[in-house]
């Protein structure tokens, strides 16, 4: 660890939060240089959804080098980004009946929010976004703005613009009666806000405090947009590709945004990869090349995320997810039941424990690494603790978590008392 | 193509110029699918110093994956991250006595400027950044602040705040006179102009034309930037990484800067990664945590940039570099010579023909790709070709490469006149 | 008219909708050059309080320029100025228990306005501000961001940052329930929102349309003000200086606010005053002459804004106005009870007619011209007839002038249905 | 004094630099209460060109009264307001062949700049505006960004945005070299630089310490904005009418600007009054009453400035003016001769001495004071004494107050040493 305190910046996070070096990993398991082994619910923030080092992926990867496939290519044309691009329009485009673009940016999260931000804002010839209280959307200029954590905030150093902040369904003022708000003040010309070019939600908020946002508020939100004239942007970058127990989050709610951004587990093996699906007659506002960057191509990332869209080509995994997301949302509903204040929620194998103290949340956190078990606290002061195994987590490791887990609470809360 | 046509977003661009569907790549060589092979002299925009699938790397990104090395690891510690750590530590900083904390970030340029301008207006407690016209620090919001290019401005629907653009030493108002005049400025307090956070430099404008710039220059804004209580934040994510000639490109000069930007070719492979360094006493004023990115631990890329640091364990590449950056110079000098108002410069093996005429030089560079040589415009409206070929690119296709390019020129200039 | 139509800028407004040239005037009548005499219940956007000509003032004005007073004097100290402000310290402040410092600005509302702002931002050391929906606060750029009125907004031309509007006591998403969200989105550190500087907020909204926001709203915006470490400045302009009944809108109400704007009425005559009232202890935060203006000391006003403060000496005044304002309030909802959807509402003598309809009120405005009344529409669209005719006009003249406005919306309504 | 220190805000000014309390004024004397005479070099900042009480517009002004004349008007056409616009034109424009719409707002001179740079953005459609280094528009938001004094920016609170700064022909960087560099700016599309939407400028930098702009400066500034589609705002609030030796300080330069603000001078008493000058196809641009105000009808105002404007029926003042001017420039040229560093320079009655020292030119005001003539510092810290007379300033008040300043500078000048 010396050499880190040596030489790594001062920003360092979570090799605070898990002070071991890791060696390897292998599905739902890290482990360390020391031989120690850690179930892992983190699963790279969302990252890993098909588990650390998965064979197909490997074998896969492998083949590539070994043939020297185009690893770095930017926004050249190579075999296996058309292959990418192919079974992603064949497994999860075609079947939805949705038309989309892909348009491909530097390989992050808060880039895909960037080139969102940037077309809405052509299109429309506006400049306001709305977004959300406790959304997470990156942490560059532009999608910094977006995000409501002021701790990241703070860290910009000039004023964030050009985005007004509304409450979440779940927070006060917001609901149905908040987007009521909404509607009534840009109907009215008088109320000093104009039209947004854009509304960015995620459907559950997962940095935020896996916060899930109804259908009914989904849908009241993308009237409200589609009536301003407003586009409606869903960040899927921690919720998509299968999280919820199916491809997208908000699969069969009615809901036709005009950008999806995606990233992390996009690439599937943990390789940099973000996508923006937007409907093609936004798309057509791009001029070539306006919105650039070094790492687009990536043929890891399209080698190994392409065997990742294997497992939607039938409904195996996604069907699994929803039932273990169930026992897990069961087992939650059961132990948060045990203490006062401590509430569960979740969809499908992204669930959370709102301990509603964070102080006693990172607690818990802590306690589970001693015992061999990642879990990462979110939401405000990291007051809850979010499950996000792989979807590819074994049986036996799945309930070794969980019971980890349960023990850790327990030892916490009757500490606290 | 028809794949792409249909699906990928209009924002395509380098598909455009390069017309073909690439297979496979080695060293200096791309091959498309129809087994026509292209000469690069582009090198992914400058990530592929050290060719493509480079072999020693090769070899170690499948041995760590066939070892479950970790891939993904946010900031968490990994054994693989240590050892690049400690041999860039080993390699680069101690040899040239140079005392830096090693920042990681999302895995892309643009990332490590936000990060940077983040950092140095937390330290000074000033918002604005001064660049330089023709400076390109990538795509996202604050990033983009600083980048010159119209075009790019054009498309962030906002008004890009927070940042003065000054002339680059190259430009009408440049030179020392304009450091005079900025320094005057900041000196008056009626100027309008209060002192700023930082100032962002490229030492080569490689986007921007390949304008190089002096040691004399770079030494008047770091003592302006130093008498101001300015940072002086160098971006040297293109010419880095040993293109000059030397790892840094402004070794030797005395230089100190407060951050570095670092990214494209310090992965090593193509796959992405970015670091800052940063001076401990600016680096001590992050709070854990506060940029973040999913894609900050990129095993892969700690692997294969480790690889690239033995490159510069002892002088040989770097001694073959300037010998070759000089041959190729001559050759652009002399064909330069033959027309008028063409010009060449460069350094090491970033060099450039400036063709003063945009569509001359898209002339020019699609005449190269038909004969089998892949050469990007840069510059004001794409006037300057620009040659960076890998570093470790084989005699013989330097040759080749220097004479389709010489061709090209003569077939297009005397086509036009 | 001509010499208007070939020399003055198109942007003129009233001379449009009061097409003649008004020669001379005299307490609630103006009298054009053709002889037609016109009842004034307009009164200057609510600057004559004291009626046209006030005939102390008159000789008051006569008497300091024979006695060559000091016209002009910045902020030089001046007898005049002195009077003025002892007088104001004496009526005003002292029987109130009030203690403020009077600054004097730029003789303008918005200067007052922008005065305010500016130090609210400099005590807090923050930026944001929070104006409400159809608040109207000026035109100039700093509190053109605060006036909600889109036609207004859109003509700056540049975005309007650094305010937030959140919704007034009488729109949806106001009331408590909307204090209610804005606290809880203060209090939560990832709502996006920072604590703002200051609170800005008419008592009553005279240009926007006269609504009254209600004592126990006014307290919860303190109390929510002062939970925050947040600035409460009320802008009096239009309804202070004894237009509702009492010398501030809200004497009585148990209010304290941190600044309040005065401009319109306080210096009586017609000529330019503006003052804002500050508590000392943010007032002590000025540095001398930081928020200067030329016109800052004018004789004219400071002697005929002494004479206005003599009807603050006893209650004759204020109880006649709170016995007219009442039958007027009566009238008008009388008036109001013939139409569906017109109502009626005021306090004192800022009375309105909402006739909910902006063609219908604007064209019960000409059709009052036309009879010889002078009113003017406010609010969204103009669909609100607002009622502010001098305090000291003659009971005749006001009877008059309510029979008019009777039969032109008698008239209208009619000729609409 | 007692009543300013309780009552009155820390931020006053002048009463601080001259701490007594005037009781009355005629032409070029201000008297206190105590009875001591002042000669007043300092004019109410250039606002009283035709001396204080003049007596031609006192009968005017106390005629108006007795007729009960219509004192505020908004923006209705009253007959005095036609009188002035009638004789504006007569006198002024039609003798020059200048097309203009006049253009009145809120009485400040900063309201005229407000209302300017809100038409150039209007007319452009485009946010920067190029101001100048030592420039001083005026406090409100939009006017002070850009003022370039830093003391008066630090008092925004906010950033200052969508100006730029230039240097001024006088400063380093600034001359005709200066506008070569924004004019290469602009043109080049990778400058970080957009073409603006106006360039405002001062003929003569009045605050900013008499700097007076060359003719040819001043032309190539025209042809600049020009070329680059760019409005040209002069702001003549403190040279123009009169001060110069012509009506605009710019007559027979063969400039032709887009938009004049005119204000301080023009209302001739020292009661508020602001104009624009705006060419008629931009004027065409507004919108009625989209930069209102309430106090733009000033009575006294018109019917003062129309007395003031018979000053310019024939040459007599403007042949007198620049007679003194000259008068005075000699002097202060041989006084400034004697003492190193020393400059003097002006044009027409705005003459200034440049001491290069703030603290002197301090004690020199102050010592001035005491023997009873009124001057004002102005310039970076101060260091200049500006000498502003009124016009109409008799023989021998002025040669006795230049006698004043010169001993003061001597005693100064001389402890100092």
């Amino acid at each position: 660890m010396e050499i880190f305190e040596q030489w790594e910046s001062e920003i360092r996070g979570y090799s605070r939060a898990y002070p071991t070096v890791f060696a390897s990993a292998s599905n739902a398991r890290q482990t360390d240089e020391a031989g120690k082994s850690y179930i892992d619910f983190f699963a790279g923030a969302g990252v890993l959804n098909f588990g650390h080092n998965n064979p197909h992926m490997k074998q896969a990867i492998i083949d590539f080098i070994q043939a020297d496939g185009v690893a770095h290519s930017l926004d050249m044309s190579t075999t296996v980004k058309r292959s990418f691009i192919s079974a992603f329009a064949e497994t999860i485009l075609k079947p939805r009946n949705m038309n989309y673009k892909m348009q491909f940016m530097g390989p992050t999260g808060t880039n895909a929010v960037e080139a969102a931000l940037k077309l809405a804002r052509r299109v429309t010839g506006r400049e306001n976004i709305v977004a959300f209280s406790q959304g997470f959307h990156g942490m560059t200029l532009g999608s910094l703005a977006c995000t409501a954590n002021q701790y990241f905030r703070n860290a910009a150093g000039v004023p964030l613009g050009h985005v007004q902040h509304a409450p979440f369904e779940s927070n006060v003022g917001g609901g149905l009666e908040g987007l009521a708000t909404l509607r009534a003040s840009y109907e009215n010309s008088s109320s000093g806000l104009e039209a947004p070019a854009a509304f960015i939600v995620e459907t559950i908020q997962a940095e935020g405090g896996v916060n899930v946002a109804s259908e009914s508020w989904l849908m009241a939100l993308q009237n409200l947009a589609k009536d301003l004239g407003a586009l409606l942007i869903i960040d899927e970058i921690q919720v998509g590709c299968g999280r919820t127990g199916s491809y997208f989050s908000f699969d069969k709610m009615g809901l036709d945004p005009d950008i999806i951004c995606l990233a992390k587990g996009i690439g599937g093996f943990g390789t940099p990869l973000a996508m923006n699906l937007v409907k093609p007659e936004h798309d057509a506002h791009w001029q070539p090349g306006e919105h650039t960057g070094t790492f687009r191509g990536q043929g890891f990332s399209f080698v190994a995320g392409r065997e990742a869209l294997r497992y939607f080509e039938d409904d195996a995994l996604m069907a699994l997810t929803l039932e273990r997301g169930a026992m897990i949302s069961d087992r939650m509903t059961a132990l948060a039941a045990q203490y006062p204040n401590v509430t569960a929620r979740g969809k499908g194998m992204i669930q959370a424990l709102d301990i509603q103290n964070g102080a006693s949340s990172k607690a818990i956190a802590r306690e589970c690494f001693d015992k061999g078990l990642l879990v990462g606290p979110c939401g405000i002061d990291g007051q809850v603790i979010k499950l996000i195994p792989p979807l590819t987590i074994p049986d036996n490791d799945l309930e070794e978590g969980l019971q980890i887990l349960e023990r850790a609470v327990k030892t916490v809360m009757e500490a606290r008392q």
